[in-house]
């Protein structure tokens, strides 16, 4: 259940707080913006993440900021969209955007535990970009010290979705415009193998078939 | 120049501080995650935005949590990020992403002058989707008073850009794997009309030939 910090005030409809739903954005997307303040001076990150259960994984690129005030954890609030298409409507004021986000609070510690730390590092790899962990190197012992990690627990949060067609007033029907849907997507390009790359190495199948839906 | 508070601390190589840069990727994108704290929690909400020379235009959607607590304006991060691929590389840590971000810190103030709000709105129109604010019903006198509109100076701010292909440690060039990069952009599919559009009505060009990128 939202908790009055994560009920969804505005266009409350959009609200959903089922986890199943949670989950499934949260898998799609590898990218959040990550919140968190410094003397009073929010700040919002950019920076990937994994999800293993029922916690959420952070890279600790985002981390540096955050990280010197670090001690028992720190008060972040972690947001994942998905922009879906812009929703043009008849009117300026019923014009929308389809998308799927999930907001979820608490409190992200440093995981420093070196085996968790590893496991988080691969469950990260994993959600990014399945296969790719077990063919290249391993992290190292001064790699892995370098790294930092930050776990938040998947406890407080909601998510908000929007779907379909736009919705105009009654009277706006007969407006002499278009109205629809120009739905936008993530799109995977062609892979660019690395100018240093030995010759005659093949783009491997789980790199060539990368998609981020389902 | 940047303060200490935009100054890029980690991987500084990427920081970013001139002007052009900057409104280069504030114009590309028209999603932003707009952070802000109540009563210490940090919140994340992604909204629309448009940019109007030296102020950015945040649209209310965002507003609800922060307008109850707004009356000088409020202190918040906007950040705006734009993922361009995935960098794999030969180890695990020196994994990247290609991206370009922007951050700006500052104080957003609700647009209350009912002239500027008319403006604000067709800025964040036009950024969207530009030719659209002309060809659909204008906001009436109701509908200007429902919107909320945020202004935020573009003043204290950095960006983030990584570009190019993985970069290895030399020992693990030789090391048996595929290396490169994998693009994302963010592609327009083709427009779907609203079910309840009358029969006939075509897809304008300025839809048709939606893109984000210059």
């Amino acid at each position: 259940m939202p908790t009055a910090r994560t009920r969804v005030v505005r266009e409350s409809e959009r609200g959903v707080y089922d986890r199943e739903t949670v989950n499934q954005i949260l898998d799609e997307a590898f990218l959040c913006h990550v919140g968190f303040s410094v003397d009073g001076q929010p700040f919002v990150i950019p920076t990937s993440y994994g999800r293993d259960g029922d916690n959420l994984y952070i890279h600790g690129s985002a981390a540096s900021r955050m990280l010197r005030q670090l001690k028992d954890g720190i008060q972040v609030c972690v947001t994942v969209t998905l922009l879906d298409g812009l929703v043009l409507a008849r009117s300026i004021f019923n014009h929308s955007m389809n998308y799927r986000s999930v907001v979820i609070l608490g409190k992200a510690a440093l995981v420093d535990n070196p085996a968790e730390k590893l496991t988080a590092l691969r469950v990260l790899s994993e959600h990014i970009i399945p296969q790719r962990w077990e063919d290249v190197r391993q992290p190292n012992e001064r790699e892995l010290k370098a790294t930092s990690v930050l776990r938040l627990p998947i406890e407080e949060f909601s998510a908000k979705v929007r779907i379909g067609p736009p919705i105009d007033d009654a009277e706006d029907y007969s407006f002499p415009t278009w109205a629809g849907v120009v739905p936008l997507e993530m799109k995977v390009g062609e892979p660019i193998s690395d100018p240093k790359l030995e010759p005659g190495r093949a783009v491997p199948e789980y790199v060539h078939s990368y998609t981020r839906t389902a």
